[in-house]
């Protein structure tokens, strides 16, 4: 088995997505004011980093996740992984922090392949730069999860052929066309970042288009054989404004 | 390997299973008056589903389970996915749920496949429509885990063609109706939902009935090669007068 | 491959395995009065499993488990799920449960396959019917693991026939008959109740007997090709007596 | 494939790893008094297991371990498996053990195989006999693990012949004699005690042989094609005399 | 299958990664007096360890980490593995400690192959000797991940022939320096030490580039047929001067 030539990438702004679960007993037991304040300093925070997004340098999502394995989800994208650092790191100072621990987190960047144009004509091409450098959908509601492709036996993606690779790729952007208008994605690269090589983060105005678009896309050769996914998480799209019926107990 | 022909889906309610742990220890510790106090709000909260469910607008189910995974069940079924979202957060509001820990949970939507129909006709059909949007059956004991279709080596069902999917699934339905009567099945798909591809919640007269399905089933061919499974929780129907017995310390 | 036909069961008792860690520390805060008195519950409690067992309505077994992965183990057997489920409520909101932490627990029931003999003939059996409603053996150790039957690639013991099933098993018995008069098995069917397919229990005068048999039965064709194992667990039998000296601190 | 032939092996001591993470933080918030009459009673306790080393009914090794896995390594072997219960509770009411976390624990009993001499011949022989009730060595590092023989595919170690297998284990052997004098090994066989198959205890004088060795044994081909590894634990022999500095804070 | 020759290495000094997360809530509970003597401490300590490193008797870096898995990597490597074992114990012994749970560690030892050169040259070899006690790179960026080379089926690296072992070594290097002066590596050994093969530290000005070379590495056959990734950990590097404005609350 000879070496297959490897593909390039282009990259956007980095991504981190944190995932937060609400220790409603203790948050409860906090007196009014404590918690007033508490919404008061996150309001404003997540006000900054409105801020930011209205100034083009990142862009901020807000969310509330269904299920146990999460309550809230904040998404920020930034021009470098230490302004996520340290804006994780305000965060988790915070006083409503101290009652929102840690479910999950995912550290990606912007990242779009080469398998269709070259490198360099992607680095000068305003709609490619805006989809590295993205504002969030204000759509609905988010999915997201973390996959690789398998290297395993005789399905290994490292070992398929450059051609091969744009050939499934290709094929898989086909059905994803399907669903323009109904679902949006954003792919962010985690080699060397993370624990799985992509995660996928999904914008819908109707959560049904997700299972939709995820099980079709199942069929797709590149899915059936060589996709391996995380955990998955979804939710919907929650403003400022919301925070204070959110934490209302 | 071409890429085979993908299966539509029609989907009905959206349904949460919220599997919870007690806190005996901590409950304990309650006095006699928060304890009454939180038993009557949860009540209260459950009546409310229920209500729901008299007017068709959702279903509710409220079940113990045996052994150390988890101790209750809470499951309901809505129109809309915010919906869940929206009762688990009160849910999570709630007094009780200080001595409800999380153990499980499971988002799903009921799902139908078409492999034995066409979608459109299935849009029509009152009974397909009945089946999407159920009422949980009133039966004594309830059984839920998740699976996946494998995808490995030769066993890959994402690479199966669409007559021969249809195939072993129409055999796995005729192993399902030596059941009639006995076992009642729902299946809720959970792509890009949660973490297994769908749910089975299954209903009985008597438990040993699960079993005898479950292994019978396992023969199939298409349980045999493709069916990947994921943690059983089995548990009794309880009513919201059982509340008071159960609570009591 | 077309299906292979499935091998039936005969089922008797239910069984709930629930291992528990002793909290030595929170145990030691409490007084010596709390202590006599939970002992005293515990030991009330364990008596009328004693006398469910002495009327032939179920068994009860006692042990301490080695190692760090469980201290005690609870072992009863009863004629309906709901019972179990019922004492373990009941054990649960003891004073003593508050210092014995979940470790395991397992939920099945005793079977028997059909591959040697016909169902309807062992429903009529005496011999067959007091292994289906055992008493637990009296004897000095216990040892418990969890198994499945593989299903990968050339191993699919769910794709063999029903002939060549049946022999394998026969050759496995053979290997546990050699054991006769030094370990004991009780084997208990759980799919659908619980996480694998089957539950082992055995009985042995010397531990050490435990092991013989397991690494011979390993080299069974039906164990080598087939066999997944789970977490194994090992004690020794205790009385009512000794719970005083066990939670003595 | 025909069944092969088992092996026998013949069994010595029983052992018990009892892997602890030290709790500094509530270590610190005992007064002085507290945290001396903990040291003291543990000292008396470590002076019993030597004492019970001296008159060759048993042994003991005390050792720091390195990284977050771990902190400190308790190990005894006794004539039998009670007797390791019954340490190990006592171990776990003393008051020291409140700041000692469990981190792991092995339960095996010292195994030699009989691929190159007969069981009956191995039961008379001195040397032998020492193996199997070994005095643990006083080097200075340990190495423990954990292992299985894989069951996967061509990769079957339990249906390869008796007579392949012998010859592998004694090529496998031959590695093993380069590290004459840098490397000792005491091999515990755990099935039906523990999650693993064996259990591999090293010491050596300089921690580097046991990389040394571990990685040329790789190689092997019984390694290479049939050996499944769990979590690796290493450290270095302590005293008695040492617990007072290691407690200290 | 007969062995094939297995290869030696040349060691150096040992490494420990402590990877950990600050308990926030707990640190702002402290008062401010004990938080600036916590402080001091940990700043007096990185402080002997930044002398050790002067006189090259070792070598320290400080990061901080982005997501959830931790907040700080503490990195030491020392000549012994014992200093490593006290110096962690001294360090978990510190006030600060209390507030930074153990969140990963790696325990190996700076490692290099003899695929290239002769072990005997290589002792010999003052650039050889230097990586072999390196001190770490004061570049912007570290990444840190562990990796085991697999051994399944026809991809099992440990059966492959030593020169085509070389082969395959030899084209992933080319493929590393295609990165000299973008990322600098540190490979260290890890076998009979911690549970994977290999640790390999990634330094960079620009986190980017540890994304584009690991990505491209994964094309190498090396990677692609024999490469198994644990978790991956990414930080920023830090100074003791930081250390205040890192715990500013």
């Amino acid at each position: 088995m000879p070496a297959v030539q490897a593909v390039e990438t282009v990259d956007g702004w980095y991504c981190l997505h944190d995932f937060r679960t609400v220790n409603w007993s203790a948050w409860k037991k906090a007196s009014e004011d404590e918690r007033k304040q508490a919404i008061e300093e996150l309001n404003q925070l997540m006000g900054d980093w409105e801020g930011i997004e209205k100034e083009k340098n990142g862009s901020f999502g807000f969310y509330t996740i269904v299920g146990q394995k999460a309550d809230l989800l904040f998404m920020n994208l930034r021009p470098t992984m230490e302004e996520l650092t340290e804006l994780e790191t305000k965060f988790n100072k915070t006083k409503l922090a101290e009652y929102l621990e840690p479910a999950y987190s995912y550290v990606s960047v912007v990242e779009l392949s080469t398998y269709m144009s070259k490198a360099e004509d992607m680095e000068n091409n305003p709609e490619i730069q805006a989809r590295l450098h993205p504002i969030l959908p204000k759509w609905n509601h988010v999915c997201f999860y973390p996959m690789d492709k398998r290297r395993a036996g005789e399905d290994n993606w490292y070992a398929e052929e450059f051609d091969e690779r744009a050939r499934l790729m290709y094929d898989h952007g086909m059905t994803g066309r399907k669903y323009a208008g109904k679902v949006r994605q954003m792919i962010t690269g985690s080699m060397g970042f993370d624990d799985w090589e992509w995660g996928v983060t999904l914008y819908a105005h109707d959560v049904l288009q997700f299972k939709k678009l995820i099980y079709e896309m199942r069929f797709d050769e590149v899915s059936a054989r060589f996709a391996e996914f995380g955990s998955f998480y979804i939710g919907h799209r929650k403003e400022r404004d919301d925070l204070e019926s959110i934490f209302s107990v």
